[in-house]
């Protein structure tokens, strides 16, 4: 069985439609490629309770969970607390991380600043030396902030963690309609029931009107699928247009 | 109180990474214009159980929701499955969403192409004439397609019956750190109770380093709690750069 994944996206900025997530797509496609399989993502708003919750919720269901968002020093930075109801476990004010957040703001340093040293008691610190400001896990959550730019930065320091045997893919583009393939479609899963299959239309003007992708963590076993499919698709007269 | 929604994305093509899931944010933004409270969105698998849980929890939480793909001919189509399953009604033929089929496919119709007609008994038909598929509803669920255009399409033709009490919203940019605002916020939360406030900092070279956000649904008070935020900003010698 591969490792799962949940991915939970915190802030009320989403919901409301001012941001367009980019963290869940980008965290989706490095998961993937590390063959970690990603089972759920969902986006909730900055409240306490209802962070709780879903931590709870995601981390009982999956491998490993990664939060983005609600980390910060203000009234809607609430995933920290949220994590702590989450697993039951006081919050407290981390020396390492304070002593991190001195050194960032040289002059300057606020009370609220230091609340982003405050984490649930028993959370790791990873990512190693460099970067100045570690990623934060507690249990199988792993916590980075919503800002794009620094949660890739920030991921890409603890990716190699998560990797696992590699997912393989194979692309078939056809011009068709799908439901003249469901049969076949079918068939073939009859026959390979561990392919992960699936059929998607197109009906804007490219050359192909539906893309099959076939994946397999085994290459033989997607390599005999691929080719009782396209044997089946030769019967009824189709030729894929591309395969990769 | 503002009327909640739910959007459900159904796809394995999203949680892989393969493709980047559109429907949600647009989803998003349309709802918060029509003046429509998003409290949560989720992506999950192509999975009849998994879908039936999530609608049924969807379903209970919100006044509103909307699922997103899994709504075709082939295997990996099993969100009216999984809606049927959330409800416990039978999956049956309907004869209008059939005539519109066979309309469609006046040659080449297959079994397949039919199961787009098959929706659980009481399902609604809604969307009016013009349209040549109509938007399918059971209980508060309506159920839109993965093809982004289609979605759009078919949202726009229903769209109207969402409109509510319109969000207010005013942003305030500020050149500071937030973690210097942070007690300013909580004061004016404090005053406002029911104000919806973000921070948000950046961290690129743009001109502002902070946008707050303040929304609510009663100009007036928005407009006094705005007043608050700037008076108090200005104790601090801070001046929004732009105000929208």
């Amino acid at each position: 069985m591969p490792k799962s994944a949940g991915i939970l996206v915190i802030g009320n900025e989403i919901l409301s439609g001012k941001t367009v997530d980019e963290n869940s797509g980008f965290l989706a496609r490095e998961l993937r490629e590390l063959g970690v399989d990603v089972r759920k993502m969902s986006v909730i708003s900055d409240d306490v309770e209802t962070i709780g919750v879903e931590v709870r919720a995601f981390s009982s269901a999956h491998d490993y969970v990664f939060t983005s968002g609600g980390v910060g020093p203000t009234h809607d930075d609430l995933t920290m607390d949220g994590i702590a109801r989450a697993f039951d476990r006081k919050i407290h004010r981390n020396t390492q991380l304070e002593a991190a957040l001195r050194g960032y703001y040289p002059v300057d340093l606020v009370e609220p600043n230091l609340r982003m040293a405050d984490v649930p008691e028993g959370a790791q610190l990873i990512g190693g030396p460099g970067l100045w400001f570690p990623v934060v896990a507690v249990e199988n959550v792993f916590i980075f902030p919503g800002v794009p730019e620094i949660l890739r930065k920030k991921f890409s320091r603890i990716r190699e963690m998560f990797r696992d045997a590699p997912y393989h893919l194979k692309e078939v583009y056809l011009r068709t309609d799908e439901g003249q393939i469901a049969a076949i479609l079918h068939s073939v899963l009859a026959r390979f029931p561990e392919l992960l299959l699936g059929s998607y239309p197109y009906f804007d003007d490219r050359a192909y009107s539906v893309k099959l992708t076939l994946e397999s963590k085994e290459p033989a076993y997607l390599d005999a699928a691929h080719d009782m499919l396209v044997e089946e698709l030769a019967r009824i007269d189709l030729t894929p247009l591309t395969v990769t």
